[in-house]
């Protein structure tokens, strides 16, 4: 890593390829083992060259979490895209030129939604009607059967929109802790999911169930009616994921390395280069019981490796990040060195920095914004 | 404002250059009663046309949070650029093709980095000290006078870097409730910087005292022995100033344009395209004492206006904003329309969104990243 690290001069991103492309290679293990495709959610990663490496494992099918994403995943030749978010049909433009060359699935909650893209449409969809499964941030539950007959009523009478299933999140599994949380999230998500496979199986038998957040798909063997897994965050984990469960800190892919520009002895404080514009200002209660922001690794030859004994941030501004340093870390720790801090959010931090270094001195690229 | 919501497809971060360009008045105004300069920092807007109405308002010296921003700037023509962040050496290169353009005024507080400048600057810079007049992030209190000492001794002997004086920042003012708390922070600020000037002044009468944050400046009527104001955020405002007390919601310059992508009347909740990856997760206890990320606005023939009383933003996914709508608001809202969002952070949020759409439909360009 030293080569690495000396000619790294500002707040970068760091992707282990190993650990990453372990993550992706037991995360499509498990469906196979289950008889399910995965369809990786690409949000998290927003990368190309990230992308080949699901390819690479086999995987042919992707959701993303905006037309803009598909697109940009359209171009590097993914033809079973699902947009994972409430159809905003103000891109209708974008829709149209997607729907030309790729094998579209939106995600339909509502009569407006449908009404506009049946007059807009130019080529045909597949649409998914969003199954809120005990998540509560959007879709139809199980409470609103009649909302979602009329939905799946209105597609059967249209010429561009196809009705392809039911597509499900359970996201309050990122509140869970620990295995049996998750487990109880995923069993009564999955109880809720098949109430709609309990309604809608002889009518339409071909339909699909898509389902699958990182907690769940991490942990648990089994996923009930669902046929695809759907989880994103997985590719590189973090220190969200090790909190609720989902994985242990070595399965985290990616890294900051931060420049330190100021060491504060008296109040065991390092000042780092690496604040909110880098990190996101996502954060999460340390076992310690304090709020903090991020977790120093100790450099390794050939990557890294912690502890949540190591320092960790403990506060951020716009570009400061302020690490509470161990005594250990003290001792040695030298203004112009390079720390390195695993991310609460990937998604979030991958979002800012908009491109990774590779452990061999190459820079990945993401998708641009705006 | 209809016809320029008609033609906004996605989340898009709308400029007030009337309210904007009033700010900038405001604050220029009350530096020049106080016979002060006003050195704007620039990290908030990060834009050379917000630059442009700074330097239309007679302001001809900046402050930047990276090196990278001051070469954004140094190419638009700013000359006299202070990075008022603790020096990162590494980057050497940057500091040295700016130090041959620009008057560049870096910020030191360790004898590390004086070393490392002294050995590889190819031409003259300024340098500041970092005083900590009680924000405690970092630089040094009047409790380290012995390192400032060695400091300014170092820099007495140096041949290429200058003692300016000292750079301070009281940015715990961003945890004032009031006025009378930013009163209280200003006061005890400015007596910890007068110790400086007390013990420094005769041996350097002619250095600066840079000083300012956006509550104090937008606030108080004096600046003690501050030489220049150095404040941000003002120059758009956002909620998080709001419930600071440093200014009105009507003061507030950018707000978000999101589509309506589901209604969940039941719960009196509406999804947004609108999330974590454009507004920021940055959030603040709204006066209700609930947990918020953003409030609503009506949208009027040319802006927008808000209060307490609308709806607001009660959590954010990644790209999912969920709004605690009014019975008001839920009575006349579709999906489809664009609702309007002030930022709890405009400089975490204009930093996500990398420009701003202004009310005669234009783009205004912010600096690329990375």
């Amino acid at each position: 890593m030293e080569m690495l690290l000396d000619n790294i001069i500002e707040p970068t991103l760091l992707l282990n390829e190993d650990i990453c492309r372990a993550n992706i290679a037991r995360m499509t293990e498990k469906a196979t083992n289950n008889g399910l495709p995965l369809r990786p959610h690409f949000k998290t990663h927003q990368s190309h060259v990230v992308g080949s490496w699901f390819r690479e494992a086999g995987i042919d099918r992707i959701a993303v979490s905006s037309f803009r994403m598909a697109q940009y995943f359209a171009q590097d030749g993914w033809k079973d895209i699902t947009v994972a978010f409430p159809t905003n049909y103000r891109e209708i433009k974008r829709i149209n030129e997607l729907a030309k060359v790729v094998q579209l699935n939106v995600v339909v909650e509502n009569r407006e939604t449908l009404a506009f893209l049946e007059q807009y449409l130019r080529s045909e969809v597949q649409a998914f009607i969003k199954a809120d499964i005990g998540y509560h941030r959007t879709g139809l539950g199980p409470d609103k059967f009649d909302q979602v007959d009329e939905l799946i009523e209105w597609l059967s009478n249209s010429s561009k929109l196809h009705f392809k299933g039911f597509l499900a999140h359970a996201g309050h599994s990122y509140g869970a802790n620990g295995l049996e949380e998750i487990k109880d999230i995923h069993e009564k998500s999955l109880a809720n999911l098949a109430l709609f496979k309990e309604r809608y199986q002889s009518g339409f038998p071909q339909i699909e169930y898509s389902a699958g957040d990182t907690p769940t798909c991490s942990r648990m063997s089994t996923f009930g009616v669902a046929t695809e897994m759907r989880p994103g965050n997985f590719v590189f984990y973090d220190l969200s994921q090790c909190l609720i469960g989902s994985c242990e800190i070595e399965n985290i892919a990616v890294a900051m390395a931060c420049p330190v520009v100021a060491i504060h002895k008296e109040r065991s404080e390092i000042v780092l280069y690496g604040g909110g514009v880098h990190f996101s200002k996502d954060r999460k209660t340390h076992p310690n019981g304090e709020t903090f922001y991020g977790l120093v690794v100790d450099w390794q030859d050939n990557g890294w490796e912690s502890s949540w004994e190591h320092a960790y941030i403990k506060s951020l501004s716009q570009e400061h990040g302020i690490v509470k340093a161990t005594q250990k870390l003290l001792k040695t720790v030298k203004v112009g060195d390079i720390l390195g801090v695993l991310p609460i959010h990937s998604c979030m931090n991958a979002n800012l920095m908009k491109q990774y270094l590779s452990f061999n001195g190459q820079s990945i690229g993401m998708m641009a914004y705006p």
